[in-house]
């Protein structure tokens, strides 16, 4: 089930990038909850295409349906079916894919794998995957909202430029107020001014996203190997182009010694709580109730606007260069999918303890 | 199943630190692979303490016993159960510890989220749950080296002192030459030293794992979800102190251009391969057949020698000291344990990947 | 994921009876199989309304349209999505159910579940849910026929009408040469004739389905939970109106002695087999590599054209009467759906098998 | 996972007939449970052997020893291991079983299966794996008394001997004040005697276990797959004997009408009831507050003390005797095997149901 996520908040996402669209089930959805197309559509608008000039110009609106699961607005807590239709498809830009590998592209892996691929598109590689996800998420972001959690996403580098720490979590509205989704308006320009160029120079970047959860109790996450950072690095790391995870001090966090590192309890208004958050927000794989935070690299897009050398089916050298229309960056879209991946571990996690320890008294 | 793992060659492990001791059910190993205790033991033995002066001298020898699953030197086929005793157990030591949360510890966080620990020893979030990672690991080493797949992993930093970039890949033997498990003998002797100064001082340190994996064919890894760097990060971040993840690239990719980091194929002897390796051996999730290559962070160690505040069950105010017998570093005992868990990732991969892929003849 | 069925040849359905359809998502297919929407069609008008007047009359089609996953006639290895939309929706017949609860319909308990429910059509409790699994049985079909094995269905009773135990296996022809999907044409037309006078009365009936599958290799299955006849029970137990499920001898072996109901083992043509198959093709839930032998047993529809009492919503006494166009007996309609469902049961253990015992060399 | 069985509350067994032991692993369970090894062991005593002259006389205590998952009396909410010690070993017994296959016993399946077997005693195919079941069920039963939940299973017949229909639900008194447990004492003495005369004549019979569950509240149980009635189905099919699965009216309810089939809703003391319970306590899948009442077809044990013929495994003819020791009707030790499978069965589903629709408020 390499396409579903979760144990009993489950996505199950299918679709290629051309074709019949794309789409996700969700099952396991509390029922009664009211819910509308446009709650969902609200996070697809975050994610698609064609937003700015530094995205890619493909021109599709990424219209959602509800296909089952919801009734006179409220979510009937069977499964909930949601299609994308593809609109804006050139197959024909695609013909030379059939024989060539592009470089850093699954093409490749996935004829290895199946021994057939969808070329048009990068087939089921491709982004457009994603939209379940965003929109699986939207679900149970609502949801979290209801018990106050809330999940914050924002840019913290792209490329070479890196945001400095900020003092406190930015707003979504301050994030959403700039096409790179970073929360400070001066380097937002500087990062936009970076890409644009990059973009006119038919070359791409990479960036880091930076996630912050508020409002999470303390006790989520499972021990021994459903903890709750590993369960966030898996869902990092299934989204296209990560290619590391960290929480907490996470790296740099090897460079301290065990004095500096440890997170020192105190009580703050008759909760305990520590005075850094070197853990990230989990001790032992559970959450403790201080802001989850942690981090995820994404590579710079494989596709670029130059000519690279590559190889055919048959193994002879060949050379590719990419056609028009492709993100120079896609860490500004990423933020809404890093959220919804994030929404959807922690909801899975949220009943997961509720019906274990939450449901008895003894 | 939060202390189960894998799809379909998977490991349930149990017990806490004091008690009963530690173990392991492996289910859906294949029949007739020869195995022994001595199989296993041999890895036990990577990882258990007193190895040297620098990792703890708790006096464990850590003997796994065979309850099931092996039959006249051959699996069965049939579930493995392995168990390894407790034997060095001092629960007075931890008494204090019934009412102090100790900074950084899971202690906290287990009574938060089931009202009720296992006091000594840290109970289920001590290391020794890991006993059984690493027996489940030394069978799917065994059957993975029929098929020429191994995992070579190795300490690249401790604190502050990195191991330089390695032109090839180190061999077991080396890492396996001292006790800090770095496969440069100058770099590994001043990296015992430190961590012995570091020790002295009653303080830790933690470092980065860097993990190989050679002779993996192109076609292992599930998109979507269950991608095989997802899989890994997750693997990762399921050890105790684990705080970060990265393949190939990692972080240091997102300061790279796209004409940079692609990785561009080539033919090398009739076979396709990369140039570079940035991807760090897959593409959309499925391996390509070039090395795996990543990284994991492990922070220093939580309990050190030194006075520490904090507060106690009822919020108040108080201090603790670790006393004795703790690893100041636990990075060059992770090795075995990062070896095991990549192990029992590829090993569930490739029975997947022959399930839906090496079955059926169309 | 109640909705989802299998561990590696996965299904998931969704939709209600009315609204946007019904579906499914098929995960886990092995690539390069070609699969045509005809395929999957066939399969389908075994199953829909209005076959005969001893269907329901409803004017459903079922045409099934493929979303994803079939690229060029062939399997990709991901995600095949398919959907039927709903075409003869008549909401307003149903206005009354939104107060009162059907007898031994799923009004009440769905209400009692989840605290709201689709009114129309029982929504997800109606048997259109099948659709999808239909549809997805199909695809596993077309597999299993590659590896010669055939799954046999038929109507063994209905009502008090039974069939005499056969002599040899029915030819799928003979069976689909009558509406009631009797293998012999003399009681399927006493059957035919018992249905039509019970729908005249406004009545229904329900009977036994008997299912073989031949050709099925010895090893699928697997102890201890996940045993043959467990998952074919399973499979069996959740298709809606069954009731009952035996396996070989069943109840009727109860009353054998164990010297009677022992199969003994002879060898025959150098093939060891057994002479009797009392067991029904298994032996400690692992195929023997006899015939698969078992039944199911599906009790009468609970929609009847006659008065009944009941109560509201609010507990009070109510009457209610069926309103037309319901089966008076969903056996004959049941049977692709129970070769469907194991179809998908042999499928899965047979890569269950393969990954565990068909991949590595001892 | 074979061996492993539910979704939120798990039970992973292990071990053989004879060897090192046989066990569990229960993963999930809530924390804070009172629980000692005396409320397992008690369950044991129910299923062990030796407990009158119609049992096996085999000489196990079968006393079970905690390894983990329990502190100082209470559950910690992490996995509970536990084992029991195989005693009464002769493995010289078996030495014929190498070569010969016992019909209707699983080691030709096992080998066809695996290509190896342990052959003493059935090896994994042994009743003593149930023992992991009936200690896991224990902690499942004690749970559920605390929500009022209770299942009582009992022995409906034997051979040809039945029980006539009750006409209230026997308690665990008096169904436990016989060796048969058959509630009513004079069919109880007339199984008893029965049973003794087919053991003194070295043959086997079997019988029928029906199961009532009380107190169990409307709305457990997953549409679509995971009914209720579909997973104790599977439950009752893992057990080894058991052919066959009914649920209310069963086989017999294909014989009725559907006006005398329904069961009509009325108001009782402010609740609604149904005035029959032909559905056996489930609408749709899900519970609807009414006795959940099922029953199970044990086939006759297939040791017996006759000379029979089988095979080699070379395929040449070859003759059997069974050699003391075995159950000549497994049915009476069934009784709580069965009981504890249900327990299991209900307790996944009650967590599964408070995960869903007892966690958020809307």
């Amino acid at each position: 089930m390499s396409s579903t996520f979760g144990k009993l908040f489950t996505l199950s996402t299918w679709g290629e990038s051309h074709g019949g669209g794309v789409g996700v089930v969700v099952d396991g959805c509390p029922a009664g909850l009211s819910l509308t197309e446009a709650d969902v559509q609200a996070e697809l608008d975050r994610r698609r295409p064609g937003q700015s000039k530094i995205t890619t110009q493909r021109a599709e609106t990424d219209t959602v349906h509800f296909l089952s699961g919801v009734y006179e607005g409220k979510t009937l807590g069977t499964p909930i079916a949601m299609n994308v239709t593809n609109k804006d498809q050139r197959p024909s830009a695609y013909n030379e894919m059939r024989e060539i590998y592009r470089p850093s592209h699954a093409d490749y892996a996935y004829q290895m794998k199946y021994g057939i691929r969808a070329v048009e598109g990068g087939g089921r590689s491709s982004a457009r995957e994603t939209i379940g996800r965003v929109a699986a998420g939207a679900i149970a972001k609502k949801i979290l909202k209801t018990v106050g959690i809330e999940v914050i996403a924002y840019v913290e580098s792209i490329h070479n430029i890196t945001l400095p720490e900020q003092t406190k979590i930015p707003s979504m509205e301050t994030i959403e107020s700039n096409a790179v989704r970073c929360p400070d308006p001066e380097y937002a320009q500087k990062m936009f001014d970076h890409i644009d160029a990059i973009r006119k120079d038919g070359n791409s970047v990479g960036g880091v996203i930076r996630c912050i959860i508020k409002g999470c109790p303390a006790g989520l996450g499972e021990p021994i190997f459903d903890r709750m950072e590993a369960d966030l690095a898996k869902a990092m790391l299934s989204i296209p182009a990560c290619k590391g995870f960290t929480i907490g001090s996470g790296f740099e966090g090897t460079k301290m010694l065990g004095s500096e590192h440890n997170d020192i309890f105190e009580s703050k208004n008759g909760e305990i709580h520590t005075k850094t958050n070197n853990a990230g927000g989990t001790l032992g794989g559970i959450t403790s109730g201080e802001l989850i935070d942690f981090k995820a690299a994404f590579k710079p897009t494989a596709t670029i606007l130059k000519k690279q050398a590559t190889v055919d089916k048959a193994g002879q050298a060949a050379e590719v260069i990419g056609k028009g229309r492709h993100d120079p960056c896609v860490v500004p879209r990423a933020v809404p999918i890093v959220e919804a991946m994030t929404n959807l571990v922690i909801i899975d996690h949220w009943m997961r303890q509720k019906a274990q320890n939450g449901t008895f008294e003894f």
